[in-house]
């Protein structure tokens, strides 16, 4: 048996004892084939010494477990690593950011507690997945949606608490912002109820996300402060119809009031979907004339960039947007976007096809896109084979069309000199008003190249944080050097989230590095 | 001149003499004249021993002022009460919660940092009153719509931070929602910057809130654990025009098809207006029928009311709504609103008038209702003429109508029951979920009229938490009382707030006792 670094033996053998002691012997997992089950499929150091691993793991299945687990832990300094379902994959999946920690498993912690058809809201454990709200609400015959992310295999508050988004309209999508209440155990066993959670026989914990006083929910999101036991979400009414449209535009530069049009569109709520700004051009294939104006100093200007597009019959920017509601909003929304467009010249559109709601399963069965009507599947997953995973870093890039221009340049040069194909050319607009522009970096298990995709990853951090392009969500084994990079005031937010920590978590057993964030003893020993 | 409790005369002198190094004698107020234009123009206690009233007052002008002066409270343990405009009227307005505190007057850092017409966005300081961002929008002609609260002579971050709303669409109208990044001043006189802002030259400070690892803006909201010195906020751009639909429908019990519906079109965003449903049979005039009602065992039934009411010629309950965007659009979704409510016998519809932007000054002159359209103005105290002031209790009820239902005659019955006639017969859509059912006691200053308007101000915190209508926002003089109700788990949450406000202000110099948060030394002595 592992056992956590500057932890006995015996100690641990007697904290594993009374793990089993509060959860069954059967729940807690210390043989190397049962604690193999939490490494990270996706780590980019896999094998390798470095690698980082659980020396056991958990799994209660109430609050009062969790209660007794943290009150051992605190007794015997063990290192705790919660997770839900553990699918965070390409960010670390169920493995810990600081080897030897006991992952504390929440997946038996799986129960719908509420789902109000009126009120469009859930409140569940963090053992529930996407699929399994998916099939609640189906089986009950709701007239509600969900909004997963993909794959859809993951914890709706795994998802939620890593600022995950998926791609129906907002705020559904935006996994955090639709959250509305908490539950928390404390890293000293208390258990408290956030927003209006705190009011004993509240009747709107699930309606007002502030409650009174200080709002502390955003405290346990990427970070060590707390383990969330329960997590309402609001939802969608199914809407009574939706519909797509496809835009291109010719011109390197039309970038530019492209990007400016659909955001004033979305901060009005016309247009409300997850839209992809997507260069046929750049995200094309790589052949000689496109490798010389990659080459050339500055990356080649947006004259030659047209003359390329033109020769191979491309429009250089394309988007698809999908509109969600009756039948004549969304044919009025998309006549307003055509209007508004119709200033760039040259820019087409192609109406998509409508769908009506409901669906059958048949139906559900043959969507090309489920995810874009908040169904889950595992549908992404047919794009990966071949590959053994993926680390993915996020920059955030303003909407903005010369941003966006300059990113291209920025990213596809970095990857160029670093010898590795780029899968590039589009940005996201998961969240409100920033697009994720990710920079995906295939896997293998060969020790080379994962030493030159960790290398690359790392490269990426620095070169988008020094164009103000900060990373919104990171794989574990980066963390540090993704905040190292917040450093505003000599990084005050950070020693602000050290003081927090110290506070609420004075032992430092809970998830020790997770976001940056190390407890008293390891800080001094990592500086 | 007064000095705050436990502070001798001489450390507050020495503090005094400080703070005018600091900020220029000119900016501190000792003078009795001076510091009483802090008092709170609303106190139920004008006058008397118990009002909450300052020691003096300083008024810094930058960032690098206010560290200092924080600084010189922590070696001589003054307790600051910082203010944003001091405009915080019916919950207290400029005055401290714990008397004797020296009032922060943030009034002079009223600098406009950034208005970003593509990007939507503003980056103010806390001076900025609405009133100050709306003529500078519109003097520069830009296409924007700010969302201001009535009055609009408040902070837009004072607002924001007290989790006030404004009457524009979602998420614009939810001023602590749709801000984005912020920067902070801690108790240490540490400056820390939320959100992208840890970044150094971040691209997406005001793009994207949650930046990296734990989302703290909300710790600095209803609360004192930092001195907030720049916040963004997200704006609206301007739509292209608006408009209004009234609805009525006949009956006592149809709120519940009305509130049920309603809540499913503002959840689908096709209804995106703050609407107020509202009885003009509950809140007409009281005559002796309706007097005998009031006075049954349990407060009348639906059969009994509607014959009232038919007799009374009024329909049971009305809203209004209003539409922003392209015309179209918004015909659409009035059609929509119009076919889904159809299936409530009786239901009676009225078209409004349609508004086209941008308005040229003298209409925006002519506007009978400018606040729903984000145009700041003070016509709000146009009714409240004949009072000195009012407090204002604000439980949040589910959208549902058999709970209005019953908050009506819980609420009528407890104002009857007080002898104090009762603004009642609405309920308002201000956040994304929840109606506020405001319970407004107008006040005198006449010394038993104030006590009788406190009494009934306890009363009504203790109903609407008997009922888990928890009050989401309070007069400084009930913050207690008010916090005391969200006690689940022996009160863990209030618990964890003191945790984490001993470890951010060690010292407790900030805004002692503000959502019932006391420093170490003075929650010693009030328990």
């Amino acid at each position: 048996m592992t056992t956590p670094p500057g932890v006995s033996s015996s100690d641990f053998a007697a904290a594993i004892r009374q793990f089993a002691d509060a959860v069954g012997e059967q729940w807690v997992f210390t043989s190397d084939e049962d604690v193999s089950t939490y490494r990270d499929a996706y780590s980019p150091m896999w094998g390798e010494a470095d690698e980082k691993v659980a020396s056991a793991a958990v799994a209660p299945e109430t609050v009062e477990q969790i209660q007794q687990i943290v009150r051992v832990a605190n007794r015997y300094s063990i290192p705790l690593y919660p997770i839900s379902t553990g699918r965070n994959l390409a960010y670390g999946g169920s493995a810990p950011v600081y080897s030897g920690s006991v992952v504390l498993d929440l997946k038996r912690m799986n129960k719908i507690l509420d789902v109000n058809e009126d009120q469009a809201y859930a409140l569940v454990e963090p053992g529930v997945s996407y699929f399994d709200l998916y099939r609640h609400i189906r089986e009950k015959g709701l007239k509600l949606w969900i909004d997963c992310p993909d794959p859809g295999w993951g914890s709706l508050i795994g998802n939620a608490l890593d600022h995950g988004a998926g791609r129906t309209p907002l705020p559904y999508r935006d996994h955090f912002g639709a959250h509305c209440g908490m539950e928390v155990v404390l890293a000293n066993g208390e258990v408290v109820r956030t927003g209006m959670g705190a009011l004993p026989t509240a009747e709107t914990w699930q309606h007002f996300q502030y409650g009174v006083g200080p709002w502390v929910d955003g405290l346990f999101s990427q970070s060590n402060l707390g383990i969330v036991t329960k997590m309402g979400f609001w939802l969608l009414p199914e809407p009574e119809a939706s519909m797509t449209g496809q835009i291109s535009v010719p011109r390197h530069d039309d970038a530019v009031e492209l990007v400016r049009i659909l955001g004033k569109l979305a901060f009005q709520g016309i247009v409300n979907c997850v839209f992809s700004v997507q260069s046929p051009v750049f995200g094309g294939p790589l052949d000689t004339e496109k490798s010389a104006l990659l080459d050339r100093p500055g990356g080649g200007s947006g004259e030659e960039w047209d003359r390329y597009a033109a020769s191979q019959g491309r429009p250089f920017w394309q988007t698809e947007l999908r509109f969600y509601g009756p039948l004549k909003v969304i044919e009025a929304q998309w006549e307003h976007v055509k209007e508004q467009l119709a200033a760039i010249d040259g820019v087409r559109f192609t109406d998509g096809s409508v769908i009506r709601f409901p669906l059958t399963d048949e139906e559900v069965g043959r969507l090309a896109d489920p995810g874009s009507l908040g169904i889950p599947s595992l549908s992404v997953f047919s794009s990966l084979e071949g590959s053994s995973g993926h680390l993915d870093a996020s920059p955030m890039l303003p909407y903005s069309g010369e941003t966006l221009l300059e990113a291209h340049k920025v990213f596809m040069k970095l990857f160029r000199d670093a010898g590795v194909p780029l899968l590039l050319g589009f940005a996201m607009s998961y969240h409100w008003r920033a697009f994720i522009m990710f920079q995906s970096i295939n896997l293998t298990r060969d020790p080379a190249h994962m030493a030159k995709a960790r290398s690359l990853y790392a490269q990426v951090i620095e070169v988008a944080s020094d164009h103000g392009w900060g990373i919104y969500r990171s794989h574990a084994a980066f963390m540090d050097a993704v905040m190292d990079r917040y450093s505003f005031n000599d990084h005050s937010l950070l020693r602000m989230n050290e003081t927090l920590k110290d506070a609420l978590d004075p032992n430092g057993i809970l998830s020790a590095g997770r976001y940056g964030i190390w407890p008293k003893h390891l800080r001094r020993e990592r500086a």
